[in-house]
């Protein structure tokens, strides 16, 4: 990706532990050749940061935010507080109850300021969430979005003919 | 709300018992003065329907989808399965687990095909966050939301003055 | 297995790396002499292939359906309401929840389309109880199931001598 | 219902007040016409006779068995162990634990003895089930099930007049 | 209580609808005749005000806050990222999970920012906690503390005479 | 039940509202005519009392002591820690959280201190699993046991004539 | 152990796989001199065996049966059906979802037959809640119980010492 | 850290099992400067020595107690019913639920003793909350506590440094 372009979607890390979600999200992002920016801020030890980048975000070009965190995360619901822009929470399954608290905590926000909660660990769809939104009114991003469905299908079907020693499904199975 | 305006929002029911969520949905846009159009389509009973609705939600002019489902709430992903529009998915606490299963059902999608899962019965944030996505392309409802996110602060700040006979904080706390 | 006989049973995995379960339910399926075929589509990137298939399960002469998935595994779902054919739902215990969240997008169907879901990982449960279903009307399987369970008593009971050096029960506990 | 008719459906509850469930079960099959017996035997109050019925089921005819029962839901799984005959489980919800306990009790069965778990109070859906199952082997069953989904399916859209004064998507949204 | 007095105690309703849980907070301190300040500020839709409140309260003479909020209850961790006070989270069980989200929010904090959890709608053991950290510089306090345990122990050992016709034990078994 | 017999079951509250769980222990122990007796006693508001009643317990003749506890259920674990008595606990589902605190805090007792955990409110089992302990030195208890399970078996085939207009299955189907 | 005493608890394991617990058993009562015997039945695969079992264990002069399982553990319930002795049942944390399915199937026994249910894979404290029934009738179990008691408070206070660099309490911390 | 200085904050392990959770506290302690002591004692092996301890804590001077236990963790309740310091309950994640049984055996005490309950394995919270209390009457504590806090949130700026090859959002963003 040509990393001087406008960044379009703002990836936040509650912490560098979150890296992981990072990469996965930017790997799905350079592939749609879609410019992001990644950052650190914590709801709990910078407070102060997550408020100025959340509200600097749209004057500075951010279309969609991305908060990634785990446990009592609280990082999605802090920068959605700040921003009436889309905020996507990806929550992390770190810890010892699998993830169910951050998945909790980010989905069950108070009535009043949204946060978009997507799966634990799912970085590729907060990233192609994050396009779809994008798209509404980008028409290369369509494109792109349809190809990359298209892509999903036809990966699914390839996995087909890698049934090894099993019986497979006729073709006509699916005409 | 003037019900002549092209729907940008497309709500769809998975079943009629849903419609509670509905009005919630319903009062925040009409108060937002944002177009939309409510449905019942089942992913499991009219699956075609579903099918041929979220392919032409695009064409439509429709901008955002709304999923609305309970139990083993596969609506909302059945959408994003065939737009590439961004599709929220409302869970609906209804059944014997207290809309665990719905919840879990909307956030732990596959990765490729992203849904943005809100709240248990929160209505009222499906609503605000389809309207922060389309607030990206409208500057009007981006004043709008502002003044919503105002009032709802000057609503909290007021909620002061009610607590009874409870000794409250002055003023000075807060500046 | 004689792999060119008319498959009764289809088994259909969400995604290649379900591919495991496949190989569980297909080895008690070869064990007992009963044909199947083995595909992959999925409920969200494939969804006209599962509708397709799904369609033409009867015609084909499929008897029986298996789904398998996990996380939001709308899979068993989605092909229940396309066929009237008995199907059977296998969560997958992947991701971070141990699986229940796929335990409970299959079990938890909304009222119309049942799906019969068996136990997380649970491949020969899958195989078994689809050839319950098959033998209702062919005897071979009746006593091949017989035989089967037959098996298993004697598996337990053989057991019973490998206790290492931990004092046993005598044989007329159980006369 | 012709009550003389062969019964083809045992429905076995584990206890009377399990009597609801069996009064959807009973709806559903009168609906479609399928004969069915009910009775109450439980897994841990009257073992014998749940073992009698289990393994007498088949030679009386019957080619389904389905057992309802909440709390620590042996039932099901006792009947699967004494016949080859198709179970399927309903778990109630009943108790502390809003049929959690009923859920896994029935479709964490262990490897070897298959149980079809429907979801919690999913009368409806073990009937037709049941229904599906005795379809395979019926013609008139696959008409009438296939009558049933399109019912269900009209029922869904008939809904869509009903949206009370909300804007609802029109006709073409579905062609 | 005498509301002049300079209140140790900052209690903040994440919303109006937790004033029940204030009601019961209230009437422990004033019990204990602690004095105590109440008032509601949002983490998400008064996010300032919650700095401003949790930065300020030192310097105004507070000793303890407790949080108070249901859901996704940031509320706590945000006084506690503002402040070096000690701060209590009373999580609320409102929404449909019972109250399981906001505990899990409240007690699941990140590493560096500490909150001190109370059982779910436990007013008065966060009050009791409060009054606990303050009776450390405090031998009123202690004082008032063992009265109120010594109390409860009475109320305890008065409520066995009220056992209704049930045997009951002899006083020598607590001698 | 002739209150003046020693009592050989100790039944302990941890707080009076647990009450209608010992009615429940009570009926069915006067059922079986096993004296007992009944009192109040809190792991946390009165711990020297749990201790001391522990301590004196096998020297004031009981045989079994029933701990009786909601919430984080302390009480039938401090029992078990100063008595070799055997020790059933008994959760009662209280509070926010439906039980599932109460059950975990009573069978997930660390390695050394056994406590026997019965269901959420099983005050009927609590008792029953009492007399069967106290059956292995009183015959007479040995065919009370038998009668009481007889009775409930008898109990559920009566069940079977009460199932209103379903058609029920066969008297042959239990022999 | 002296293997030729008469066992006085029998250990039932519904699988081999379930071998690691039942070590844990033995190693506890033949450290405090118990004869006990150790056997494999399924409640699933070799109903009759359990059931025979259970009838016979009285007669054959067992006093306590321990039964092991996972997942949908129905061993336990099935001894105590057929059963006037206590039963204790050791839920076995296998499969994927941690062993909870196999706890609630063990602690939630409907009304009228009950299982007494220690922590999971809890081998020492099913073994030592056996032993506590044994020694009712039996002071030479009372006390080993006391010494093993004593020893593991021994233990406790034993690894104050071993507390590496950290700074340990004073003695007179406790006395 | 001077090993003379009299302890503030006392640790109790209720097994020596738990040994890193108090060398987290440990560290954390160490690196602010305050005396504590450790020392291990179980609710239910050492039931009186958690007592005496419990007891003593506030003339020995101690001023907080962190009690750190697994499974059903009884020890913070204990010591709480002992003492009006205040006590934090530090729940530790073993055993085969993951912790779940730990953390509600601690945050949801019954009314009338309170325990501060943190996250599982948050030794460095506990500690942290420890010394927000003991800084009510140190203002060395408050300026160390603001030093690190000021430190945590230059570790978060700093990470900003260190996201390998991913384009980061720039300076301005965060003034």
């Amino acid at each position: 990706m040509d990393s001087k372009k406008q960044p379009l979607i703002g990836v936040i890390l509650g912490s560098k532990s979150d890296l992981p979600q990072a990469v996965k999200i930017a790997e799905t992002l350079d592939s749609l050749d879609v410019p992001f920016e990644v950052t650190v801020a914590s709801a709990h030890r910078t407070p102060e940061d997550v408020t100025t980048y959340a509200r600097k975000a749209r004057s500075r070009g951010l279309k969609v935010l991305i908060g990634v965190a785990g446990l009592a995360a609280a990082l999605p619901g802090s920068l959605a507080a700040e921003t009436t822009l889309p905020v996507i929470g990806l929550p992390v399954a770190g810890g010892a109850l699998g993830g169910m608290d951050a998945l909790l905590a980010i989905a069950q926000m108070p009535p009043g300021i949204p946060v978009a909660a997507v799966g634990l660990n799912s970085g590729q769809n907060a990233a192609l969430l994050a396009v779809r939104i994008l798209a509404l009114s980008d028409d290369r991003l369509q494109e792109v979005l349809w190809d990359f469905q298209a892509q999903a299908s036809d990966k699914v079907r390839a996995s087909r003919k890698e049934l090894e020693n099993l019986p497979s499904a006729p073709d006509e199975a699916f005409r």
